[in-house]
């Protein structure tokens, strides 16, 4: 199989060293907008040809991967146009699904063809010198196939990730974006937002003279702070892009999750033990049973191991 | 050197294995209220005896380390009153410094020799049976000595932990806790919601006839969720007391949380593109800065890295 890649950023660089890895693939051709980029794939050898334009990146080839932000894709539709050979299929890796296989028609390619994707694996870094090899192994890959969808070109597709040493399910895709909401997006949302908060209190408390410096901020981080810097360290283009175009289930979630913290503020103003102790109780329940899935899941993360951070 | 420590949970257990470790005791002995740890303690091998009263545990002792949830303060103090020797240093490793010296000083000890701490290291889990012999390496251990401090002894403490691997500052009690406030009690806190909202989910869902399940949303934590779970799995009732004893600066702090989170829903509600992106490369550069500063300061805990996790 000849695989082209559209946008070789940590994502489609994972997937090309994965392919490598594997011996997925017969031959490797990306498109990146960036020159950068294309220069650094090739000197990697992760990709055996890198284009700046999408036609010649897609000519010839039995599967089309988008791994560029989401609001690349209409664009790219366009430039797919009349380019794609008959049997290929179109896919992508976007974390927000809904309206994505109407958008990717917009290219005029088969609708059967065209299969909408999403693997639950990432790294807070961006660029090609990021990839990594082993990235998709146990995790998990959602496909949301349309019902025009080909019973072939779905296996293919399945085969292909599972190759890549993915689970494979398939999902709903309104199904998909309320999951991914709550486990994905609001955490990262909320890591951004309260990194921002972080960030101001320097500058704030600088004007007000108060003594909290940023320094300080960040040299004691490992008590908690140091997790959501993480998630809050993500492309920074890509999540924009997340939160725009998976903004009613975001918006749905933000609300429960701000009246609970609203619940628990005013728990803590009044003093009531009981009510913080149980849910605490609740929550480390909760991590046990995270736990126990990463075990039958076969990998337990670096991060899942205690490391002295509080 | 002999010590006592007061609480033989994690965090005590995982200083008497780095004082084991690192010879900085001549003799360990602990007093715990739970058989259980007592006796898994003596079973470890990480202290030369173990008692069930305060006073026992006191006598004939150089240091005393309270290593327990801050509601037990004002009964230790109370048990420890005519039980330790005139040069006997009487210290803590509480997450909050207000009022503690205060409080420690009900014990009728000399106030010169009452010296509140605060290793900034830990583990979400709880029990002897977890301690970390090198949990203190390269870790922050901040000491809130008091106008009554006598310097030998707080010398003499620094060194203690300073064998231990930690580097060692002094701070106002109450600079610490709003430091504190933000580095680490507000990101337990909201992780502690989240995992909440989250677990409410399930069963809200399931009575609205809606479709998201808790082991959906456990199977696809890699997204951003586990982190937060690691969190929210920390000890329920050290955590408790922390909330209730720095109200205060946690109610601030998560004031100016609260808005930045409100400002940024508007901006996903009304799609402003531009507010969602400047924000994210303002957070990113935190990130980089943190990962900068555990350079600088010789150690990457295992989180900081990538792990497939997004």
């Amino acid at each position: 199989m000849i695989i082209s890649i559209l946008g070789i950023g940590m994502m489609g660089a994972s997937i090309a060293q994965a392919c490598r890895h594997n011996g997925t693939t017969k031959r490797i051709v990306a498109y990146d907008i960036n020159p950068c980029h294309r220069e650094q794939a090739l000197s990697l050898g992760i990709v055996d040809a890198a284009y700046d334009t999408v036609a010649a990146a897609v000519a010839d080839v039995d599967m089309v991967i988008i791994a560029s932000p989401i609001s690349t894709y209409d664009s790219l539709a366009e430039q797919l146009r009349g380019h794609l050979q008959p049997h290929c299929i179109l896919t992508d890796i976007g974390s927000v699904k809904t309206n994505i296989a109407e958008r990717l028609q917009q290219s005029g390619h088969t609708p059967a063809l065209i299969i909408p994707g999403h693997p639950i694996a990432g790294s807070e870094k961006s660029g090609p010198t990021h990839g990594i090899t082993n990235l998709f192994e146990n995790r998990s890959v959602l496909l949301t196939p349309t019902p025009h969808t080909d019973g072939d070109a779905l296996n293919t597709l399945s085969q292909f990730w599972h190759s890549l040493g993915a689970d494979v399910s398939c999902m709903d895709v309104h199904h998909h974006d309320r999951v991914l909401a709550i486990t994905s997006h609001l955490p990262h949302l909320i890591s951004y937002s309260f990194v921002g908060t972080v960030a101001d209190l320097e500058t704030h408390m600088q004007q007000t003279d108060d003594d909290i410096h940023e320094n300080e901020v960040i040299k004691f981080s490992a008590g908690g702070l140091r997790d959501f810097t993480r998630l809050a360290g993500s492309d920074p283009t890509m999540w924009r892009d997340v939160f725009l175009e998976n903004d009613r289930a975001v918006l749905e979630m933000l609300g429960r999750f701000t009246e609970d913290l609203i619940a628990l503020q005013k728990a803590i103003r009044w003093k009531d033990a009981k009510a913080l102790e149980d849910l605490f109780i609740r929550t480390r329940e909760i991590r046990t049973k995270v736990i126990e899935q990463n075990q039958e899941g076969t990998f337990v993360p670096a991060q899942s191991q205690s490391t002295g951070d509080i």
